[in-house]
């Protein structure tokens, strides 16, 4: 197969995005302080598609540590369409868009404002309706290198959270994996090519693929299926949780059917586990991302489950980069997105 | 189009298992009683699959008006590889197997035990694993009418739990809507036969089907897609939500791409209004399941909410049955589930 589309060169500023987004720990903490003088008892991570996604670690991380502190990770339709009554001046709300304009997400977080709660926002840049709306804002600055930066950007604010909720984790360890990210995230994407070139020029065209992963991967593996091959791609794809996969979804895994899998290090690594064992007994296109295959220079081995998050998001953003090669669809292009009004 | 399966009767006990379902209010009386008394304060709903799915409605309503009742509703297998570390015998920990067997949620069910929590077993009866496990059983004894009454079990279970966080709500109402249900889902089951045998007529061999469904329709949208679909009928599918359809999914409709939308008349039938706007616009193969289109006798308005679960569930199951006749695949065919370990 020859590629219909030049591949595009790999981000050149990752490193430098991803150190943007490392060097924001003082916002994080300035939140943390302020959700510590308001005795915040809920967070509500609010965003649509993949900015929804995107928040899915931080969600996890807190859920899995925070014994006083409630995460709550909604789609902002859904939230308008049923504000919780635990909204309050006590609530802490993380609004997520890429543009800061996303109509759902900015009414959510007007919504919260007006409930008195502490928000922030996070956009790639501060010069948006979200920008106004939010108490602190959390930038990344980029087209390109965007779920790993809200991924550090979160993951960061998670923490800072954890830290005053008393959780007892290893928090420098994880600190200083952060400050790793912006040289290992280069890294990695460069030792990833051979493997993503290969992926996309096996089941690029394939007419229907399947993606899955738990815990802090379940926003991946709808990252990858619902934002890159259903919007960017025009591909029909579903995404399944790795605790779901045997109860319904691996009924469709026979012959040559392609699946791709996220193994990361976290808490959720043996569901992959047990999905990586099925996969390639029953089809002959299995693919796993997996953080484990990865050195990480300068990330403390207690801190490479809390960072799995960004490396696999940023294998699965140059995964995208090389279907758009072979297939030849622009990452691009959209028929409605951006178009019309909704 | 030829039959290529007999069509199944509808099935015959479908209001006496739904009379069994409502006449169990006690025990959601009794489990209100033993939260007050150890004062809960956080409720699990664990269960995989489609028992995961059932569980959406009683989660979306407690979390739209229980101020002192945290909801959650997850993925036994999710469950136990990070446990919230708020479980505790301050924990209700409602855990859904139609078995009773499922070992993650059996699994689940132990450990919530073992921390002191409350447990509550929904199966089909209580000769399993789960039954010995719970502290009261909750069963509906059908093989065939499982998702709807799973939701007045749990339906009831939530509105107790909402009398005693304080809600303001007319919990009379909605008593007499769940005392209607066992005339109202047979009726209603007959009112569908002709628009469920056009859509399984004119979808039932399409290539890939997607399914929308938001709020207490969300859980909807994934039976439809992961149970029915690609489970049972080993068909392709997709879900999404109604808040994120316009975040990626609609790119694909186009054409005669077939869509299954829910509209439920809960707190969510605004974002499915939004998709309905548009489906018909874009795809000459749209369809919605609309709690609104039956009238429901004995329902009062104030509960159509609450029911349209239920009664979109009977919709959806019976759909199934014209899938299985027009298609050929039988919807007991499986290729692993129930045949190997995992």
């Amino acid at each position: 197969m020859t590629e219909k589309l030049p591949l595009r060169p790999v981000d050149p500023r990752i490193g430098e995005v991803i150190g943007g987004a490392v060097n924001q720990r003082g916002v994080a903490e300035k939140v943390a302080a302020a959700a510590a003088g308001r005795g915040v008892t809920d967070v509500f991570f609010l965003g649509c598609g993949g900015s929804w996604a995107s928040s899915v670690p931080a969600h996890v991380t807190l859920s899995a540590h925070a014994s006083g502190l409630i995460s709550h990770n909604l789609n902002a339709a859904e939230f308008l369409a049923a504000p919780s009554p635990r909204l309050s001046e006590r609530s802490l709300v993380v609004a997520s868009s890429h543009s800061g304009n996303t109509p759902e997400t900015v009414a959510a977080a007007r919504l919260a404002k007006e409930a008195g709660a502490y928000v922030v926002s996070v956009a790639t840049d501060a010069d948006n309706a979200l920008g106004e709306l939010g108490d602190v804002t959390l930038t990344y600055g980029s087209e390109r290198t965007i779920t790993s930066a809200k991924h550090v950007l979160l993951g960061q604010l998670a923490q800072e959270l954890l830290r005053l909720d008393g959780a007892a984790l290893d928090f420098e360890a994880v600190r200083r994996g952060y400050e790793a990210l912006p040289d290992v995230l280069a890294r990695v994407t460069e030792e990833h090519e051979e493997t993503a070139a290969r992926i996309a020029r096996e089941i690029g065209e394939a007419d229907m693929t399947y993606v899955v992963g738990g815990g802090a991967s379940y926003g991946l593996a709808f990252l990858m299926s619902v934002c890159y091959l259903t919007e960017m791609q025009w591909k029909k794809s579903a995404y399944v949780s790795t605790g779901d996969f045997f109860h319904g979804a691996f009924e469709m895994v026979v012959d040559d059917a392609p699946v791709i899998l996220f193994r990361g290090e976290d808490a959720s690594r043996a569901m992959a586990d047990r999905v990586w064992a099925f996969l390639p007994r029953f089809t002959s296109r299995a693919y796993a991302l997996d953080s484990a295959a990865f050195e990480l220079p300068g990330v403390p081995a207690a801190a490479r489950g809390e960072v799995s998050a960004p490396v696999l998001a940023t294998l699965t953003t140059r995964l995208a980069d090389h279907y758009e090669s072979v297939t030849g669809h622009s990452l691009d292009e959209r028929r409605y997105m951006h178009k019309m009004a909704y």
